[in-house]
């Protein structure tokens, strides 16, 4: 019996890694397809969400199944039930990056970010980037240090997505109001997927210290 | 065994119902915020949200204590993890609230939202309210046909926030991209609670029917 609870967690932890091994190449791509106004990556990004989806719902499956076979208690039921916040977390993240790659292909063959704004998408977006790489890091190594660490990440994030509205909101912004509000909500996109990546570094902390985190996102 | 995993399922269902209340409260109350410039009200909103997220906390120990306790299988496992994510919806829900209430007590004394723009936010408001307003009476009497007018309802809210970016995107538009960031932000925080009303709708039929609904949200 534990052993079979043991393998069916590792089965869990497994989709959880694809998954979010799966939203990192999106936001990549997405990202790709924004600043270099790609069409076809764009296209990937959003046909490729319906597979992190079918993760989302393995997920689910696996773990009602878990429960139903094992009937786990205490820190095993702990465990299972994380797993679910965890690919909730994950599964927003993709679509995140789906709204980047919209973004981006809504405004093709123009490119929907002007220059003035690349070098601060750039960061963000590796920023982001670095913050998925952590989580799916933690995610097969569960460590509450690395994972504590998303959250002096996200501070980077915050700090990016001011400098951003600095310049969005100069009284010299020459591109209007259409071309303001789509690095708003880009911004915006990015600053949610790094907040979700916080959400399930805490989760990671709650798993290994049994200590709940107070989410702020 | 049976009746007490029914008082259980009750217990739960009531925390539902009192968040949805609380939400609902919260985005009216964001709303007199915003479109009167009230920061005592604003701040209100700000406050209470901790009351949601202490009720989600409740939920979530409620739904591991029952499963810890009653080991359920099938359509009982379902309807406890069903409630998790409802929860999950319905916190965010608080959030957006928040956010709202958080963009007019940045702007106080000044209003958020300039008088071309009331209109139609009234509208969004009207219509997220309504939605609100269904979730709560789903969840405290299961039924899938009131949830599925949920996805309906979205349809017009999502009209509402294109009729919104229209008056944005106008080539009058005289109030520069500072306050037409604020615009579009401030839709999409209407526009997210709303998506997450049709979420809570999914997961009710779902939890009726047994058919999982497939999510665009």
């Amino acid at each position: 019996m534990r052993e079979e609870f043991q393998a069916d967690l590792n089965e869990v932890s497994r989709l959880l890694v694809t998954m979010a091994e799966a939203v990192r190449a999106a936001l990549r791509k997405a990202t790709t397809a924004l600043l270099t106004a790609d069409l076809k990556s764009a296209e990937t990004v959003i046909e490729r969400d319906v597979e992190v989806d079918a993760i989302y719902a393995q997920v689910e499956a696996k773990v009602a199944d878990t429960i139903a076979r094992q009937a786990p208690v205490a820190s095993d039921l702990r465990m299972v039930i994380t797993a679910l916040h965890i690919s909730a977390d994950l599964e927003r993240m993709g679509d995140l990056a789906e709204h980047v790659a919209k973004t981006a292909q809504r405004r093709h063959p123009s490119p929907a970010v002007p220059s003035e704004l690349r070098p601060v998408f750039k960061k963000m977006a590796a920023a982001a980037d670095h913050m998925a790489e952590k989580i799916t890091t933690v995610l097969a190594n569960p460590s509450a240090e690395l994972a504590a660490e998303l959250e002096r990440d996200d501070d980077r994030m915050d700090e990016l997505e001011r400098d951003l509205f600095k310049i969005l909101l100069d009284d010299d912004w020459p591109y209007g109001a259409e071309t303001a509000i789509d690095g708003a909500l880009l911004g915006r996109f990015y600053e949610r997927y790094a907040d979700h990546a916080v959400n399930v570094g805490e989760q990671m902390i709650y798993l290994v210290t049994g200590e709940p985190v107070t989410s702020q996102n």
